[in-house]
């Protein structure tokens, strides 16, 4: 009772950061109102959206459930209309939310995954894909390579996250703990990293 | 009866038209015959079919009854042969033909979409993604930014054609005034907003 | 018995080599360690997973089996860590290893797409959809016109192994010389376009 409670303000959350950041890239690419709220709308829920196409849970909840829609169209109209005021958000603030948000997201993504006809290793990227699929979809339409493939660690965060999750699950762990270390594990690193400019090896 | 030949014929025309229009787009970019013959298909089917894939009507509808593609491969390859001849057509003359098909797949959409387990707002999007989505994944696989993004009312008018549909559904009203006016409302726009040059608002 | 150990086998070997591209293209690209198993996934499974997704086959079967996926990261990671001794491989190997696993790709993809409800031609699509949908996904991500819209003879190849396929099954022939005839036509024909540099027609 409780805990659906805070996942659903949680999973709220994680959906209006989603879309103001969608926003304000749209609005720094020098898109129209409809390409702000386009990209609103797909940085906050098609990462979800990608999922349950891919799990076969089709029509999407995001499509079934009105209030998700309208929750990411509205905070894309209040960053576009109040956007001076928005620039003044400070940027480590957006970056923690934005790591709450990730992480909520890759956890949701990857219990919802292992309810469905995949591998666990399946969940655990389906789990990742729910957090950046979004920003991937975002930077596909911008013509830009997914900044997720290049910079830090991101995706990494969210593997993490969702591989607690589907590990916790198939150990026998109850989903509360779980879930809560999942996402700590995937929030944690992704904040670590940022702090001391962790990055992937690449080949030079 | 009379109805359901008119929609057939104005759904044919649509695709047609969309995928000379594919076409003409793949041979300025320089693609060979085989890139002619996907655009013409993904311009004209991309967007139904993605609606298909996003309300869980699978297999899509373009690839159960094979005269859609066949009419896209083949307007796409008499454009590819015919192309200075095809250049002889007016641009006003599509400018109008786009905006007609623009208006039958977005009224289609949302009729479709509408029968499925989804939110009246979603149904909504699904007409305009019928309109718009093949040409914003001709753009995609044409790295650049989706000009639906970014450029006058186009999107704004399959959405409020779409949303007319929606509306009349739920009000009651009986299926061909609303299919008629939703049609009107987006090809009338379409065009005004051609002639009198209008775009959305974006930030400077 | 021994004719499903080969169609394994192949699809295994298929889906390795595709993997290594996959690789190899990402670390050109300057991508980290994780766009590099990220790319080798979706070169290797990408093609098969829009199928499954297309023919309404959910979840895709390369997420209900968690060998292919493995595969595909265990090649992607090895290439990554031996990318030197990687570049010793002759480009002709790869040629002939790449027009092998689009050809067992195309016929596979063929294969399985009759058996839905969808047209004939929807099936020769998916055979080629199935073997060049991973390159296409590929190129997006890095922002690349596809490569199989633009140059010589490769979706066309995928196309006719695909259409030898569904011919064979349309007209009740047996499925084991179907399929061969799919992949020598398919393989024959890439290679034979690659060494006189054959195009197909575009406009000037």
């Amino acid at each position: 009772m409780v805990r659906s409670r805070v996942v659903l303000v949680a999973d709220l959350v994680g959906t209006a950061v989603f879309a103001i950041e969608g926003a304000g890239v749209a609005m720094r690419a020098g898109l129209d109102l409809l390409g702000v709220l386009v990209l609103s709308f797909i940085v906050a829920l098609g990462g979800g959206i990608l999922r349950d196409l891919l799990i076969g849970a089709t029509p999407p909840s995001a499509l079934r459930d009105w209030r998700y829609p309208v929750l990411a169209f509205v905070a894309g109209l209040i960053t576009f209309l109040l956007h001076a005021q928005m620039d003044a958000i400070p940027p480590g603030l957006m970056t923690v939310l934005d790591a709450a948000g990730l992480a909520v997201f890759a956890v949701a993504g990857a219990e919802k995954a292992v309810e469905f006809d995949i591998s666990p290793l399946s969940a655990v990227l389906m789990g990742a894909i729910t957090g950046c699929g979004g920003g991937v979809i975002r930077d596909l339409l911008l013509t830009r390579v997914p900044m997720v493939l290049n910079a830090d660690i991101y995706a990494t965060a969210a593997l993490l996250g969702a591989a607690a999750v589907v590990a916790g699950r198939r150990f026998g762990y109850p989903p509360a703990p779980a879930a809560m270390a999942g996402f700590a594990l995937c929030f944690g690193l992704r904040l670590v990293a940022v702090h001391y400019g962790w990055h992937l090896p690449r080949v030079a």
